[in-house]
């Protein structure tokens, strides 16, 4: 039997265009004499749809689109993720289902049973987990058709009391198929490989496995679909973070030893890879073609800057330098390097004459108070109204050049350097930031050395460096790791040779900061755990904060 | 038997508070004779604890204060809400526990059975189901432990496929014990009153109900714990919205007919005393004093202002009026009125000079381009960095005064009018804010009835009346109420008389303007369904935003 996988980048309820790729990814099947043809979970809906399944308009468009695609499938079979309503009287009112289309004709719906309910994922807010195990037939072979999660529960800390695959199993399938929304994140490609090995060796099945690929506003999708042979061998890998075809031949799955062996990408080529795609597929849905973005000099702008000229173009990025009387000549200089090195436009535009404007305004109330944290924020603040005013006027969309170190500790200006329509760093500590410089640099100095290895300065007061007020990145984003990826807590982290005053302060500022990340643009997540939907912290709260 | 009812304001993760509130109330309920005193649902962590529950350390914290309250209790007994961590090999890591304290030990766990995971909850994220139902025994009599939700699978639509009430009923207990986070909206208390008379209704038992009070940012608690003898006769309802305690004999559930007959308060005086509430709460809690906002002679600065004053003092409330050339004298003139009526600070501070620095500074870009939109933001956001400038400089907190139909639609500025701490009225439509306005001036005007009777305007521009751009308010907010507290989709609201073009128009509206709302402050939750945590959408999507 010959099965087609489809990796596509969906975008979630525009359904005129899922179809037309689904539709597309049929017709080129066929031509292939697939038999079958294979699509991600939930991939007519896209992927998450979050609370748009409550609308029952948007998951009746889900099922009237499924079945526009069954009339295209007379001759050829599907399996492709939906949202399905609950027919029982009991429970919640959808399944999360893998929808077969045999003959023309929708012939089972497998509904998801292990639903993850952790980190960015909410399913068990939307759907009724399956209780029910059958096994699907098509031109004699027998195939045990799974959903994601339903692969996950192996291993020896099971967080489900079930094991869906062992019920199927009951059935004696031929092979596996996996249909799967499984988000990137720099460690996630070989954890997600070896979750499906487990499985193959377990079962002793050929294993067909179709992700997602492409971004849904801060998740991205990596694709890296697979074909896996009861060996345990990996016959072929689909395209990362590109939309991707390939059939296969159940028959003959067989790995070639001439077979190209690719060298498992760097941390830092996933990262940046990751972070294009991010930034491409949210102004190519969001029908966007252009971005601006403050650029200080410091190494935060620069690497969003020549992120946002590969996703983008360097035509359709603008950069503004904005300085202050603070700003240095090398700032100002190292910008204007990158900006030519990137090929982009940009403008100068001194924040001088509105910083004076606020303060006489302020006078009576300032009247002689010194200057402090309100004049470096007002400095932050004045580049952020500069910034919309000229998204507001020629349409670009700000992009947020905060990191996860800043945005971690409250190292930024609220409706100032926190503003934008999408943040590329904000997952990126900044110790990754230095090393993401050097990826984007591995063939030619685009980002200046000078911006690489100055010292950090947010200039807005004289001579002022980030060191002053943080301590060293290096152990900053160490102790960052352990409490937000790692969630340990202090003993945990002082036990591990941490100074626990810097430890101590450190967590607080983390918890008394979760206001500033509470209002930030989204994050593209890259890391296990990023601020956003996948980390859910109270405002008003007093743990580890005094 | 005697029982007490502790209705506590606890707060999340500040473990020495809470244990010294409930310490006192077990003392107190020893003083008066009690054999047992009942605390709410994770009453030890505050609720809800959200993602601090994946720190081990703060669970470790909230058992050690189990064990430490538990010394206290050599005579008398307590249920409490705590975390606690999962025994089994399989499952998610804790459960969500009554824990039952009694010869000053932990004597029994019941784990929650029925986790709400819609809207605001998301406690299967956390908690793995308890499948095991028993029963507790104290001075002979057998009580069924029950928490929340437990018991609110009763009905014709049941969102559950067990019933735990059912299994723990064939131990034939002689009442039931329901412990609860059951937070606050204008319809809550009728539904939660229902849920519980039906229950007793079906098991004939008598009913202790204890509930959380006080706001944990977004979400309020209102109180209202209540006894329900076995006749179905409410026999004492605490207070909403303060904190209560009351001891009743299991013996003397009787209603007496000399009972005082409290009227059902209003939907303005509910949504009034919950705003009063969550202000109060948010400063108290994050140790604030002193508020900001900024003035406009419009309803909405003016109702939040009357509803802050009544919260923090009008001491602790300083209102700017932030003039521009567009404003009218009568606003500045309402403003000025009602700020002397509420008898606060003010200042007025004129924008146009900051106005003037930024056209001067952006006209190189802007050259002749006509005054449009990015001008009118320019106002707004000039506004928002002078009050962000008083905050820092003098420790003021923001106030939003958005409301939800301008949040809904996105008639608002990002960094400007949308900036603040904490949102009051984001979840009060226009139309409520009149209605709200009225309740305030109830006894005597306030809110000057200028500012109540004139058609809303931003005065961006030259006679600006919200209504160029958006339909009459009354119109827009039955719209949105049907989208989104109904969930209904376009068909069935045209299907209900609504003109096609407006509800296409305000559906769009809504659901372009999701990247818009990603970034306001929290907002107090009032409705049934209120933006923020418990609305969930993706913004990079083509859902009814053609």
């Amino acid at each position: 039997m010959k099965i087609a996988l489809a990796q596509i980048n969906y975008h979630i309820g525009n359904f005129k265009s899922n179809i037309e790729k689904i539709t597309n990814a049929i017709i080129k099947a066929k031509s292939q004499g697939a038999d079958l043809v294979i699509f991600a979970e939930l991939a007519i809906s896209g992927y998450p749809p979050r609370d748009f399944l409550e609308f029952n308009d948007f998951v009746e468009k889900c099922n009237s689109a499924i079945k526009q695609i069954a009339k295209d499938c007379a001759d050829i079979a599907v399996v492709i993720g939906s949202p399905t309503f609950n027919s029982a009287a009991e429970g919640k009112p959808l399944h999360n289902s893998a929808v077969f289309i045999n003959d023309g004709k929708i012939q089972y719906e497998h509904h998801k049973s292990l639903l993850p309910n952790y980190d960015i994922f909410d399913e068990y807010r939307y759907f009724e987990p399956g209780k029910k195990f059958e096994i699907i037939s098509l031109k004699g072979k027998k195939i045990a058709l799974t959903i994601c999660e339903d692969l996950w529960n192996i291993g020896n800390d099971p967080l489900y009391t079930i094991n869906p695959m062992d019920e199927i199993f009951k059935y004696d399938p031929d092979f596996i198929v996996n249909i799967a929304a499984s988000p990137f994140n720099y460690k996630q490609a070989e954890i997600r490989k070896s979750i499906l090995l487990k499985n193959v060796k377990k079962y002793k099945l050929p294993l067909f496995y179709i992700n997602h690929v492409g971004a849904q506003t801060e998740l991205l999708f990596d694709g890296g679909s697979m074909v896996i042979n009861k060996e345990g061998e990996i016959i072929e890998e689909l395209k990362y973070f590109e939309e991707d075809f390939k059939v296969f031949d159940t028959d003959n799955l067989k790995t070639y030893p001439a077979k190209e062996t690719k060298n498992q990408p760097s941390k830092m080529e996933l990262i940046h890879d990751a972070l294009v795609m991010g930034v491409r597929n949210y102004f190519q849905k969001l029908d966007f073609k252009k971005a601006i973005l403050g650029l200080s000099g410091g190494i935060d702008s620069a690497v969003t800057l020549a992120i946002a000229a590969e996703a983008l173009g360097s035509e359709n990025v603008k950069a503004i330098l904005l300085p202050s009387e603070f700003s240095s000549d090398h700032s100002v200089n190292d910008a204007k390097i990158l900006a030519e090195n990137i090929g982009c436009k940009y403008d100068i535009i001194s924040i001088e004459e509105a910083y004076k404007s606020f303060t006489n305004t302020l006078s009576p109330q300032f009247k002689n108070l010194s200057f402090g944290l309100t004049e470096e924020n007002l400095q932050a603040r004045i580049r952020g109204v500069i910034l919309m005013a000229l998204s507001n006027k020629f349409g670009y969309i700000v992009l947020n050049t905060s990191n996860k170190s800043e945005a971690a500790v409250g190292y930024g200006t609220l409706y100032g350097d926190m503003n934008g329509g999408l943040s590329i760093l904000g997952d990126v500590y900044k110790t990754e930031v230095f090393e993401l410089a050097r990826y984007i640099n591995r063939n030619t100095e685009i980002i200046p050395e000078n911006t690489i290895t100055k010292p950090p300065s947010a200039e807005l007061r004289p001579d002022q460096k980030d060191s002053d007020s943080l301590p060293d990145y290096e152990i900053l984003d160490e102790i960052l790791y352990q409490y937000i990826e790692l969630r340990n807590g202090p003993k945990e982290i002082i036990a591990q040779g941490f100074d626990e005053q810097i430890v101590k302060k450190t967590l607080k500022l983390v918890n008394t900061n979760e206001y500033k990340r509470y209002q930030t643009p989204p994050i593209l997540r890259v890391s296990p755990k990023a601020f956003g939907m996948g980390r859910r912290i109270p405002i008003v709260a007093k743990y580890l904060s005094r």
